[in-house]
């Protein structure tokens, strides 16, 4: 029998889905279980974009440009220019999602061997992506009590080599909900000039943030311009997760060049999602109003319930839908499995993401799990409540 | 300024493409051309598949399961157990294209530096999938006086060292429209049984299938289960390029379980394009026996058209709809970009594929060019006008 590759061996299987089948015993026991753990908003996407698609008027299913449609690319320019990003059309290559964004990006600027220096707590699949390119991901940790900020640029300098490539950040935050700062990100230019880094920023949640804080991306840093690229999706801000639709932005006309060669290798994005995408970009302002709204409600829900139990601690995100709770708990895989394998209250029971499937660093995020707040609010009380009792009575309480 | 990776520098641009902005010159300069260049068929997309799109139901246009839906796969498993493959809906993982389907498994197959055999001239794109995972491409020559059969075994074993992990063939071939025989594919069982060797079988043409013959799977050969990787795609059967929705086939469930890994990592697939291609299942017979018929009156259009032109030769593929041609030319790439540049009759001209593309051994394909019988009879057999009035006055002609 033929042998399986070493980068297939090594490659990680998805953590988050390492749970479902103990999820769907419990489904089978007959237990409801309330899904905090995975990014799939319950939020309606936009009438307009599902209507685009209803209304779709061809007769050929065809191939478009491997940089997308220039229409979309056009409409795309204009909303990010609303932004500030102060960019063309030529600089956008549409990809089939953020994922094809980020491994694009990240064969254009990276070989086997060389170094990505990423903040963790940090989206599990970046790994995967450093994997099937045999690139080397050095994270550095970020703390729980410190709202989890952007680490000291001395330990990002600490793990610099001559291997070292390029950073990822991802703003607003996945896992942690953290939005960074002005200044936080004019250190991470000066970091990126100073030793030619490409700064990768993952941009899926930028429409969620809250408390009137204001979204800063790179793309607002003058000077950064050759640096920076712009990972980003119609995933989220739309709730349009199986769209498949993203995009790579940068000023940098070398690394679209290159982008470009790895996009004609796979000839095309999908060309209904392009103009569903388009028409997306017209979804009105009472849309993210109300979704905003809706969020950060949510967000408060959890926060306060979660703060209010017993040896729980968690910080109050300014972005994206998750929080990274502590709890007072042994290992958050063991407690996440027992929830699903050995526990329920009235017959529910909840289902989180143990955070350790966020960290590279051996031993980190034991004690944390991700809740994705992707549920109603009355359906996020009643999970806490689950929540609540489950720490109360979980054989790995540690206080 | 940062450096681009040297895989982004090695990642060939796509050879098809290189001539787009003469022919885009062309037109702007007022000439009709007849774009004969690219497998993007102007055959009508079934209308039960645009109805499915149009019919969408749901409000949240969400992840779907990473190796495809369950009824999806369940509709699909019938289709290729129709065909004889004998396969479960637990052999097969959806992908976001062809292309994807080719790039999972050929990471879940080959490491940097491993060796994949592919007769060449072959699709170009592989060699950008090959150039994306580091593995190195040995390209083996069949040759048009022989149909662009497969090479003799023994010229494969001539290039079999300890880092050959894989053979690819596409089959009906692009860009040759061979079609393999019962006979080619046993030689190649052998082979890859012998040597513990990974078949890899691009099949988006198997549809496509002229004068009776019958299409053979390597799935269709008892024994080669743990070898056989089969790629597909709608793109060519149902005329929807732009749907992006292809799929792996194995029962080789070491590989099935890792390619799922690299599937998880970019999460899903399209999900409209899912439900698209469960319609398409249903498409009636009809359908493909007009396709079959009209493909296969424009293939003899242009084997007759060809064949009769001074100094031209070419076979009479028996499946896809491509045609490689022999020319009285010099060198294939500055013929068609003449074509495109300094010719015209009766103010029109015709874009070719230059064979150079479809080859990785130096030299090759010089005087052959790549028909893809995309456009009606009538437009192909203007198009053979121009081309024979192009090849009596090309400077470079060589007899």
């Amino acid at each position: 029998m033929p042998k399986i590759s070493q980068k297939g061996l090594r490659m990680p299987a998805s953590p988050i889905r390492k749970l479902t089948p103990f999820a769907d015993k419990a489904k089978q026991d007959g237990k409801k279980v309330y899904h905090l753990n995975i990014g799939q908003p319950d939020i309606e996407t936009p009438a307009g974009m599902l209507d685009a698609v209803k209304n779709i008027d061809f007769n050929i299913w065809a191939y478009t440009a491997s940089e997308g449609t220039l229409s979309y690319r056009k409409k795309l320019a204009e909303y990010y220019n609303k932004l500030g990003y102060g960019i063309d059309t030529q600089d956008i290559i549409i990809t089939t999602g953020g994922s094809e964004a980020i491994t694009i990006a990240m064969m254009t600027c990276l070989d086997a061997g060389d170094e990505v220096i990423i903040p963790e707590p940090f989206y599990a699949n970046y790994n995967g992506f450093a994997s099937q390119g045999d690139v080397v991901v050095k994270p550095i940790l970020s703390y729980i009590e410190n709202d989890f900020a952007l680490p000291p640029i001395s330990e990002f300098e600490k793990l610099i080599t001559d291997k070292t490539k390029a950073i990822i950040i991802c703003n607003p935050n996945n896992p942690t909900g953290y939005l960074y700062t002005r200044e936080e990100l004019e250190a991470l230019k000066t970091l990126c000039l100073k030793y030619d880094l490409y700064l990768l920023c993952d941009e899926a949640y930028r429409e969620f943030c809250y408390d009137g804080r204001e979204f800063i991306s790179p793309m607002h840093l003058e000077g950064l311009e050759n640096n920076v690229i712009v990972l980003d999706t119609v995933s989220k801000r739309y709730s349009a997760c199986g769209a498949r639709l993203g995009c790579i932005i940068t000023k940098n006309k070398e690394v679209w060049t290159t982008a470009l060669k790895f996009a004609q290798a796979r000839l095309s994005p999908g060309m209904v999602e392009q103009i569903a995408g388009e028409a997306a970009v017209d979804t009105p302002e009472s849309y993210f109003e109300m979704v905003n709204a809706e969020y950060k409600s949510r967000r408060d829900t959890l926060v306060n319930a979660l703060n209010n139990m017993e040896g729980v601690f968690c910080p109050t995100p300014g972005g994206a839908f998750y929080i990274v709770a502590r709890l007072p708990i042994d290992n958050a895989d063991k407690f996440c499995q027992w929830l699903l394998e050995s526990f329920e209250y009235n017959n529910q029971t909840v289902m989180l993401a143990p955070a350790t499937g966020f960290y590279s660093t051996p031993g980190s995020g034991l004690n944390e799990v991700r809740l994705a707040y992707v549920l109603n609010n009355d359906d996020l009380k009643t999970a806490m409540v689950c929540l609540e009792e489950a720490l109360k009575v979980y054989p790995g309480r540690t206080n």
